[in-house]
């Protein structure tokens, strides 16, 4: 059953449900807005299907409803908080407010968390670095989950990595982890009792397969085979072990999608031109790939115009939520005494 | 014919030769340097080969040997380079040469330059930064040659991206082009007369193919489809638009190796933790992954380890210099009148 929802009315009801559980109201607020952005952008992995996974870990008190964010290093440039097992999305979005001031001021900024749970869609945070003309990066590591033929266990998590790039219009965005595909392509599979491409995954044995379920038991192949799987390694050092976070072997916690550690930075435009020149080639870059020679019926789509042009459609037609999740989000509600 | 040469005795040679194209000597000694170093690490198509392009482009004065590299703006944390139409290696190397003094002193250092033609390859100046003990992240865009089915025309360059992590040992390296695969494996089975398999190229027309001559007349296809092509795009943006270089579409020269901009960044693992804690986390990382469970015969190897294992070997065993490589060079160092 899908059951539509306006955007606004399931950001006020998440925002009840994060209150009911002790959460904080900025805090709340941020996730709510976090988890119904990512549902507007038709990334439904990163929205209310993840917030139930974080009101479980409150409920098992994994997850630390009300942290106590602290700095616990900064300078003109860069900044490190600790998270105190709080979930990662208002974590996350602390250190992203104080990168944006950073780069604003210094025309570059590194910022960084650590121990937190998820940070949803890295998507939301280099966004916001846009949306103040400043180009956005961000890594994050988690759970090991990509592994390789021949490797008897996992070896680093699916990783993902951001950009947003300012455009004077709605920024460019590339938010991407770093499997071949993402395991909600072979979890469908393997309720169509479909047998997936062979370069999906491997088992837990690291034999290839085509078997959905052996591959979700096993691991996801990392994209462009060896190069994604260098880059997923970077990719965990950096938000790993540069950030003083543990690294995709070692992230424990019993939810799927606990974090290591995540990173943001912020580079203002302006450090080698104007910023009017720079807006200025983008668009001008835009409209040159879109303007390719092609067989009819192909477009050139930016990074990020697929999930913008949802947006738009699910701002007005409402968010619809499928696979039990509304039935999932109104038993919580249920429980916790929320009225809908 | 295979010709081995000792990597001192190559070097002295290629910056007799550049000296007497009018190459300043310091910036010969370093052009010597990144070359051989690119053969020594078993990358040969950014060795000796691409210096005889370099020869050339001076030749026909598409290269000014005696560029006036000039600093077009400077912050504590930033660089900008004008490169004055030079060989791109002396001038990424004074950037980096910058961007190490700066992530020194104040955590983070970036750095780019515009105006220049090839810098050879990107972990040359990545190694320089992880020797200091600080990360290093490169990205430089290219001619367009990527392409994708159904636009008929490349869309952006192979533009490759690099990082270095310091060990206390040797740095883990990568160093990798967006594209599926290097153009140099489609030339070889052009030579072997073998098929390609799908998906390495598509047509000038945008069409799969499995023929490496329509290949070889066609584009790239880029690692990972849809996630490597908008990686290569913000690479485009990042080290083209950003830096005031062209993007991959508009770089002009006749060489296949011009670039259009070049971007370096340096990190220092200080900013959120002691140098001390972090070098101990990253070899304990390396140690872990290498110690996974796997099949006989299998080995985990960190990215650049391959490359490392190479240099070792040919520091020892000479240069192999193959493919027309050495005669070519021996031509031009009799018409030059440069003695071997």
């Amino acid at each position: 059953m899908v059951k539509t929802i306006k955007a606004d009315e399931l950001k006020a009801l998440l925002i009840k449900v994060f209150k009911s559980l002790n959460v904080g109201v900025e805090h709340a607020e941020v996730i709510a807005d976090s988890l119904v952005n990512s549902n507007l952008r038709c990334v439904d992995s990163h929205g209310v299907s993840r917030g139930l996974d974080f009101i479980n870990g409150i409920k098992v008190g994994e997850i630390n409803p009300r942290p106590n964010i602290r700095v616990l290093k900064e300078s003109e440039i860069s900044v490190l908080i600790d998270g105190d097992r709080g979930i990662g999305i208002p974590i996350a979005h602390e250190v992203t407010m104080r990168v944006i001031d950073k780069a604003k001021k210094y025309g570059v900024g590194v910022g960084a968390a650590r121990n937190l749970w998820n940070v949803g869609a890295l998507a939301y945070y280099v966004m916001k670095v846009a949306n103040e003309g400043l180009i956005g990066i961000s890594f994050a590591n988690s759970k090991a989950r990509i592994g390789i033929p021949g490797i008897k266990s996992a070896l680093v998590g699916t990783n993902p990595i951001a950009f947003a790039i300012p455009t004077g219009d709605g920024p460019i965005v590339l938010d991407m982890a770093l499997s071949t595909v993402a395991v909600g392509k072979i979890v469908l599979a393997a309720r169509k009792g479909e047998k997936i491409p062979e370069g999906w995954a491997v088992t837990k044995e690291g034999k290839p397969t085509t078997d959905p379920k052996e591959a979700l038991e096993g691991y996801l192949t990392p994209m462009g085979g060896y190069k994604g799987l260098g880059l997923a390694i970077i990719v965990d050092i950096l938000s790993g072990i540069f950030v003083g976070a543990p690294y995709s072997l070692i992230i424990s916690g019993k939810g799927p999608y606990t974090q290591g550690g995540f990173v943001i930075m912020g580079l203002s435009p302006k450090l080698f031109r104007s910023y009017e020149e720079f807006i200025h080639d983008v668009k001008s870059y835009v409209e040159t790939l879109k303007s390719l020679p092609k067989e009819a019926g192909v477009e050139v789509l930016m990074p990020g115009e697929p999930e913008a042009r949802c947006y738009d459609e699910r701002v007005v037609k409402g968010v619809p939520l499928d696979d039990g999740v509304w039935e999932q989000l109104v038993k919580v509600m249920k429980e916790l005494g929320v009225n809908y």
